[in-house]
């Protein structure tokens, strides 16, 4: 541990009490000391990821919440819905660190010449609990980032570039060769855009409002239908021939979207079929939800045949599935190119405690599409 | 084509008119002449199956059926009900033959060894058009039933047995150890309940009868849970954690059933659980559709973490991904074990003539669980 280097630090960490309510609040933790292959970063930039907002609110109405404490210490609280504490058991009374992903500059390393050789280096690192001042990693967990790339540039390398990789990797893997993406005009959604382009992939991006289907038009985006407009059925259908796009994103999850995607790739599927089988197309066609923006049950028709499959997808063990060879292959592409297919933009910055105000987290919780907020940990209150 | 065989025979045909109804009817067909590698099996026996009916009935509203023509030739009409047409449009104005499976007497062959060696031996046969007094079909696809097994023994040696075996390849493939069940009170429930004993596979079965669980407990069934009993869902869950099942087939499709299970998995996984995850259990929870007796929308409430996943299984499609020679495996067990595992009993038997008698159609159409008809195309009307 360097002299300069504080003893303590700050962390946000969010709580669920046996009394039906979340709490938010900064808490006053040692600063980690590295072991022999670790590293110590100072975390300067944290993105509030849609990934992250499960376990920061847990489902709260944050139209209840009050803040109490300091402005440098505030304390939020929010209720809980009813019933919503069955299924948080697990969590009661346990003060949850928060953040996916981050990116900082590594200020002390242990002992081996691997955490050693990073130190004052620049580096992304993901692994949870992001949402503080100091964090102690693995050195073969930190991303160095290439000269000149800031912690800024750097703080959302992990789940939206991976995810975006992952949804491609997982086509090809599974024998598709075009992919729908719902909620397409999200950060997630655009990085997609950029890089389905860049490796020729067709993709069909489906949006909920005219200036979104701008937006993606303006970045290079070929199908984009827009789910509020009349024609959206046949416009749907219409991209899903011109693509063949057999895979679909969907990160909504509730309604009948999933299904209206299947029935459509099964007509498109159809629409080149020369015989008639009651049990549809022989065309595999699925639909994986990877997000729950719609909580409402996922209804499916199954006017689609019996080739189809339904089912949810996760980062994390999309990973661990892919080993450790294609997870580097993932990684060093997204550092080579993370101020420009990869590159993330937000719509503000708050620091720990800025996170805690009223005006933050009604802005992050209503996680509109396409906003979305940097921590800046390093920042005062 | 020896002398004593007739030039023509019946053939039962099932044709959606442009007008919105189902016409059920026997045609005249000539008698085909077997290829080089074809034999000519005169059909004794075959079943009628859920899977016939969608193509036999075409969903069409039974309760409307009139008969008109003779008691040798009668003609069935129905009506479809409003917005069925649009669906079935690939299959208007032709008269389709129906029938996935049966068995008879090999009565010609064609030129190839492989052939004349089946000449004189009762086999067992599928690939459609069966509802027919003779069919021709390559030897290769003919099942040779063990000596002493009749045409009846033998008329359902493939969809059910093959189906039964296909759900434990892709536990076993999938990598799950375990099975649940739903309808499982239907001929291939039961078949399943003998096949699971013993290979010793834990099963748990669904019925919504009390007099159906104990006729799944007199077969042996350890794991029988009653969706009408109130305590359906405990039991449920119970039966999950003590057999460890994360795969389930589904022969309802519609409702609720297919988010219970999963649920129940969950719940399950989550009992062995120490850590929280927002993202539920890391155990992949898994239900296929293989039919659709409740054809209302799937309901996913995804109360049951990110790792599952729902979609259809058909049997055609999975043994031409299992490759021939785990095909011919199966088809082996089948045949080895056709009176014992793989019994079928039959609520009645029909002719052809006689399928097409309201009595008959509309007890058939019932699909009442376990009962099961047998048709029989020498038989006179």
């Amino acid at each position: 541990m360097t002299a300069d280097l504080p003893d303590r630090a700050l962390e946000l960490r969010s709580m669920v009490t046996a009394q039906g309510t979340l709490e938010l609040s900064l808490h006053d933790v040692p600063v980690p000391s590295p072991a022999a292959n670790e590293v110590l970063v100072r975390v300067e930039a944290s993105p509030i990821n849609p990934s992250d907002l499960g376990v920061l609110v847990a489902g709260a109405d944050m139209s209840t919440a009050t803040v109490a404490g300091t402005p440098q210490r505030p304390i939020v609280t929010a209720t809980l819905p009813a019933g919503a504490l069955e299924g948080l058991s697990m969590r009661v009374d346990k003060p949850l660190p928060v953040g996916n992903e981050g990116a900082g500059t590594v200020v002390a390393a242990g002992s081996s010449s691997a955490a050693q050789a990073l130190v004052g280096k620049t580096v992304g690192i993901a692994g949870g609990a992001m949402y503080t001042q100091y964090r102690a990693v693995d050195a073969s967990a930190c991303l160095v980032l290439p000269e000149g790339t800031t912690a800024k540039d750097g703080a959302s390398s992990f789940v939206n570039p991976l995810t975006a990789l992952g949804m491609l990797e997982t086509m090809r893997r599974d024998g598709h060769s075009a992919l729908v993406h719902t909620a397409a005009a999200s950060n997630l959604g655009q990085m997609l855009v950029k890089l389905c382009n860049r490796d020729g992939v067709p993709l069909v991006n489906i949006v909920r409002k005219p200036e979104q289907a701008e937006l993606l038009t303006s970045l290079g985006a070929v199908h984009v239908c827009n789910s509020a407009s009349p024609s959206f059925s046949t416009d749907l259908v219409e991209a899903l021939k011109e693509t063949s796009a057999t895979l679909a994103f969907d990160a909504t999850g509730g309604g009948t979207f999933a299904s209206q995607i299947l029935s459509g790739m099964e007509e498109a599927a159809n629409a080149t079929a020369e015989e008639y089988s009651r049990y549809g197309s022989t065309v595999h066609k699925q639909v994986y939800i990877y997000g729950g923006l719609d909580t409402s049950p996922t209804t499916l028709t199954r006017n689609f045949g019996m080739a189809w499959g339904v089912g949810g997808w996760l980062l994390t063990p999309f990973l661990q599935s892919v080993g450790a060879e294609a997870f580097s292959r993932l990684r060093a592409r997204v550092a080579a190119e993370l101020t420009t297919t990869f590159a993330s933009t937000y719509t503000g910055e708050v620091s720990l405690a800025g996170m805690l105000r009223p005006d933050a987290f009604h802005a992050y919780v209503m996680r509109a599409t396409g906003e979305k907020f940097l921590v800046t940990p390093q920042a005062h209150p």
